[in-house]
């Protein structure tokens, strides 16, 4: 059942939230002790929460499609008297005085909050292998991972605990776990989504977007948690539209750009072959797809890990005497960031002016962008390296490659099912589309998914 | 003679655009092998715009009051196909393509460019001594340094070549060559005016305004040149209003800051006795005078110093092989910010978040804050230190303490003559305001002057 669906039924008299939220805990109970995609369960509040909920239906008071609905956010957002760990031993009893911007606009929405979901420590990573709280696994292969940091919110949206988690994005931790684990995943434009109350990463590349199980669904979240918002100063004034598409849009008129090179120079031959199918998908509800040239997506990437580096450097430096209080893996990320100097972080920021004006010219040839998500389906769990093809790539950089760069540029990017590998692992096409253009992104992918009608429930749901 | 008064001989008919700037050239050949305030004269040019304004202004085409005024701007101003050096070895043959928005803005009020005036080494720096140029000297004793880095425009404006010279400020480099020369230096908010073709020392802390003989015709430049620009996105949508204060301004109603700390620490006697009056001619025209609590400045200045290091060498990077082209003092600052780190930078911009937050508390007490511009008089050319009461300070972080933290937080900022030393050398008394107040800051600037009737013709004039 997707948020949609869920809502007709409440207003249809056919389910209650309290009985969603009832069954939400079941599964969580169920599910979570093999999958570990919950740090934290909020089952009381949550019990007042939908019993409110329902209350508020019965008298007419109607909050709109998330009234009742149970969801779960990324431990990196701050709830207000529940622990926030960020994934880190340094936050483990760390409980916040504050709710989230997103918190907050979630609760008016009426939306039913089952838990805090587990993620990559501090957010610094792409497997959700978290070595204090440990990993977090995937529901279509637990041998695998759920890809990150925003693991957990993936593992819980696709085993259908919860019908929506949120995540943050930013070098591919919302678009990445979404298609490991077969699920939507929506990275809204920077300044789309306050930032306001979520443990910060980096400065200028952290993005909130939700993981759910309909394109859809990501669509009504968005509606519910854009908007300005004073207190966090990147935030953009305008309000978003309307963005939820229609059951089966139509794509006349649009141009869908599919990239002739860099996108598919090193994916594995399924994926190539199932991101083939969404392009057809788009082809037949009626848009053009054009071939488009890339620039350098390596040297964007590259920047954008100087940025991320540095930027996290600075903002956990003052942690670093502790180092038996980190992971291997976050500590030597940090470590190197320590060692940027002004000038690196200065040069790589005017670097991505550059190029944030040189991959603008390709909105004069196509309205959206086509591509993988990550080269494969997801690795498993422990391993350092995967095979792309012939070669064999390190996890976290075969795994970013392929969406880093839109934080670099804030675009906003979908990551939506388009097909499986030979193990039956999901995967995942990416539409990136220009600035504050969500619905335009959304209209696309609800067009694949409606097209591609694929079968996503994974065994361990 | 003012701006606003050679315009009404102008349209008296007293005088013409043609005579005013031969006369500007007879004084620039007179004075300026003794000054060194001008690098490049654009002699034939500026006789046919004078020219063109004459013939304008006899048919009505009127386009305000510096139509007709020959002006100087700064060598680090685009000129198309006039050499800009920057007061740079690296620059010294590089003939733009373009102009500078201000240069574009200022022709298009009819001013007449007269050329371009000396500067301290790439802007980075305070005593316009420049290796490479030669030291520009002040009007009030030549023996003694401008003030810089625009020290070229402010001996310029104040020994009467030119009515008005724009300057460039990222930590003082228009309020201490004013207050050093004697004339009015106005340092615009952050975003006031556009700072496309300046050739940057700092992407954060670089301001565009003008030199000028008195703070009304400071007022009726900033009108000139400052508004929106798409080429600069850190330029301010809003166009500013009207902002010529009246010739005899009541201050009714307003509440001079006046600091019970930090700015009257460490400054000559004289310095502080001509704030004084300065503070009583507030008082005189009806303001009430506060006495107003500091944050730690020294911090600001130091956080200040951090972000000029970092980001003029992430500019400059890419010529430090070649050591022999720069001044050994610019060298030094650019050897010193290569060492910087990432984090150091990036931690001072957030402190920088902190203090801007901090020091907008001190709104609630006054509309604006009164301070000395710099400790002492103009120091000799040449010197390193300058004795501050009984204490030797270093030249550069003795000139630039007063005024540093103000471009930290992008406040618009004047200095205005208030006094003179027992030498008989100019002080500046320095006027700080809220972001795009500079109205508020010149009219008080306007009552000081009014006055105070402060005879201001130097020496070498």
């Amino acid at each position: 059942m997707t948020i949609l669906q869920a809502a007709a039924a409440l207003r249809a008299g056919k389910t209650t939230s309290r009985k969603l939220t009832e069954e939400a805990f079941a599964r969580i109970r169920a599910l979570n002790p093999r999958l570990n995609a919950f740090l934290t369960l909020m089952e009381e509040t949550a019990a007042v929460q939908a019993a409110r909920a329902d209350d508020e239906l019965s008298i007419g008071i109607d909050r709109g499609p998330l009234h009742g609905i149970p969801v779960a956010v990324k431990d990196v957002f701050e709830t207000h008297g529940i622990r926030t760990t960020c994934g880190s031993k340094l936050f483990a009893s760390y409980v916040p005085e504050r709710d989230a911007a997103v918190v907050e606009k979630l609760h008016a929405a009426g939306a039913v909050l089952t838990g805090k979901t587990s993620m990559h420590e501090l957010a610094f990573g792409i497997t959700s292998n978290n070595p204090h709280f440990g990993p977090v696994r995937n529901p279509w292969n637990p041998e695998h991972i759920p890809g990150g940091s925003s693991g957990g919110s993936g593992a819980a949206v696709a085993s259908r605990m919860v019908f929506m988690a949120m995540g943050s994005d930013t070098g591919g931790s919302i678009r990445v776990p979404a298609a490991y684990c077969g699920c939507v995943g929506l990275k809204p434009t920077f300044g789309r989504v306050s930032r306001y109350g979520v443990m910060p990463l980096d400065f200028t590349l952290d993005h909130m977007g939700p993981l759910t199980r309909s394109v859809r669904d990501a669509a009504v979240v968005l509606e519910a948690i854009a908007g300005p918002d004073p207190r966090d100063e990147t935030c953009a004034a305008e309000p978003p539209g309307p963005c939820v598409p229609e059951e089966n849009p139509s794509l006349e008129g649009l141009r869908v750009g599919w990239p002739e090179n860099y996108y598919f120079d090193r994916v594995a031959p399924e994926m190539e072959q199932a991101a083939r199918q969404a392009a057809e998908a788009c082809g037949r509800a009626g848009a053009e797809i054009v071939p488009v040239r890339m620039p350098d997506l390596n040297a964007y990437n590259l920047v954008a890990r100087v940025i991320v580096q540095s930027e996290a450097a600075a903002l956990m430096e003052r942690y670093l005497d502790r180092r038996e209080l980190f992971g291997a893996d976050v500590l030597a990320l940090l470590e190197q960031g320590r060692l940027l100097s002004a000038t690196d972080y200065l040069n790589a920021q005017r670097l991505r002016r550059m190029m944030q004006r040189e991959f603008h010219g390709i909105w004069n040839h196509c309205d959206c962008l086509l591509t993988p998500c990550t080269p494969t389906g997801a690795p498993r769990l422990g391993a350092t390296t995967i095979a792309v093809g012939p070669e064999e790539e390190d996890v976290r950089l075969a795994s970013t490659r392929l969406v880093r760069a839109v934080n670099l540029l804030g675009l906003p990017a979908l990551s939506a099912p388009c097909g499986f590998t030979a193990q039956r692992l999901p995967l995942g096409i990416q539409i990136i589309g220009q600035a504050f253009e969500e619905a335009l992104v959304l209209r696309v992918g609800q067009a694949i998914e409606h097209r591609l009608q694929l079968k996503l429930k994974p065994p361990v749901a």
